[in-house]
């Protein structure tokens, strides 16, 4: 059987105008473009950043699909149920489908388990990635921290999963990106104070996104409900941005951090 | 003093259509383009990305600069200043400067020195990062082997700058990148065979320009002189591309890997 094409493409971490020429190309030549929400009710974050920059497009599909955010499988299986079902009637007509992804479709995406599960599920698919700007660079903009340079190392930890051995890998790397820290920021800020690193890390959410975030001072949001597009960084080196300055001497007095209005404002 | 404003503009890995659509509009509004290149007879491999998409634009410089690809601070020393005395003239003038950056700006990147040096050279400048799609996802693209999902950890290491504890950091990460390793190819290959992760790495180099090169087996490029844009991939996880299938059974005996022809083509 000749299927249509799966793309998964990323439309970068935020701002419309940060995703690819190649992204808004592929999204405009497709018959099908799949939309993950995680209800019927919230508006899909991947689709508030295509929609304008894509446009309208006769004759083409959105095709939304829901996926809780929740790691308990009883919920997860019938909603991927549904969407190979739903996608799979689209590529056995031929119907290329184009998957939309924040970010980067193959960092941390709802996208890789489509993609590991698609050659089993439609043997011989072709599969096309359109790689996007991870939140990881979204954050270093609006920080304008340098996420690494040189001989640096760089970790990238998903918190919610284990923080053991977070004070041996700050001393072994550089930065530190911790990623899905919103149900885990007490532990969070517990190791960081810990590691003496606390005035080294900046939280960051829905960086360049309208109603970005960045709170230098993580001890005033340890018990707060943080949002999921949210990250901490920590850093070892003195950095430019909103690391700029702060450091051991600052442990216990956290100085006030200057920050540029400019890396506050997520449009240009 | 008025300064004008620095930019620094990532152009994406290497396709001219990775670029974003902010990287060309600040592009094409700027009126200095500052250029890296290695030197005055190798063509800037960032303005190779960016100069169709932007395209000519009346009345704008495009200011090259020559770093050499050297460590040795005798001839970096010079170029660097002559730079920030080139951007200096345009900058003090009042004219905005664009330096443009391959793959993202605050991601191992020429960039980053001028950003850590400008407040000081030009005290109150305002400075705005573009980001861009870093060679990390493009890698993950082109072998079509996710980065990270879920639960999984990433490791990015600059290879030329020690390799020993790397069986270490193999234990602990599901996914290492080693940047950097055109010159320590044989420390790598060893440390991979060591570790017994040889047949779960790929090279590449490249990634999606239209000379992309992809080599699955290791050993047979082990006493080769590589490309600076080059990387090494190492995931202890089967992912669906460039990396399937391939494992500790398979040590000793490797299998051809199967890869779709899409995967090594650059150009959509």
């Amino acid at each position: 059987m000749k299927y249509g094409k799966l793309y998964g493409v990323g439309v970068g971490p935020g701002a419309c105008d940060l995703m690819t020429l190649r992204a808004v190309r592929v999204l405009r030549e497709v018959p099908v473009i799949a939309i993950p929400q995680r209800s019927r009710w919230d508006e899909s974050v991947a689709w508030r950043i295509a929609a304008a920059p894509v446009g309208a497009v006769a004759g083409q599909e959105r095709l939304f699909l829901t996926f809780p955010m929740t790691k308990n499988p009883q919920h997860i299986a019938p909603a991927w149920d549904t969407a190979f079902t739903q996608i799979g009637q689209r590529l056995e007509a031929g119907k290329s489908v184009a998957f939309i992804a924040e970010g980067d479709p193959l960092f941390y995406s709802t996208f890789i388990y489509l993609h590991q599960q698609a050659p089993t599920r439609w043997p011989g698919i072709e599969i096309e990635i359109v790689p996007g700007v991870s939140s990881i660079s979204a954050v270093a903009a609006v920080t304008s921290d340098p996420i690494a340079d040189g001989q640096e190392r760089v970790a990238i930890i998903p918190a919610s999963y284990g923080l053991d051995d977070l004070p041996d890998i700050l001393e072994r790397f550089d930065t530190v990106l911790l990623l899905k820290v919103s149900s885990v920021m007490p532990r969070v800020v517990a190791a960081l104070e810990k590691a003496d690193l606390i005035d080294r890390a900046v939280y960051v959410s829905k960086a360049t996104m309208a109603d970005q975030k960045i709170v230098p001072d993580l001890r005033s949001i340890r018990n707060d409900r943080c949002d999921y597009f949210s990250m901490v960084v920590v850093s070892r080196k003195h950095r430019n941005g909103v690391l700029a300055g702060r450091g051991r001497a600052a442990v216990g007095a956290p100085r006030k951090v200057d920050m540029d209005s400019s890396l506050l404002t997520a449009e240009r």
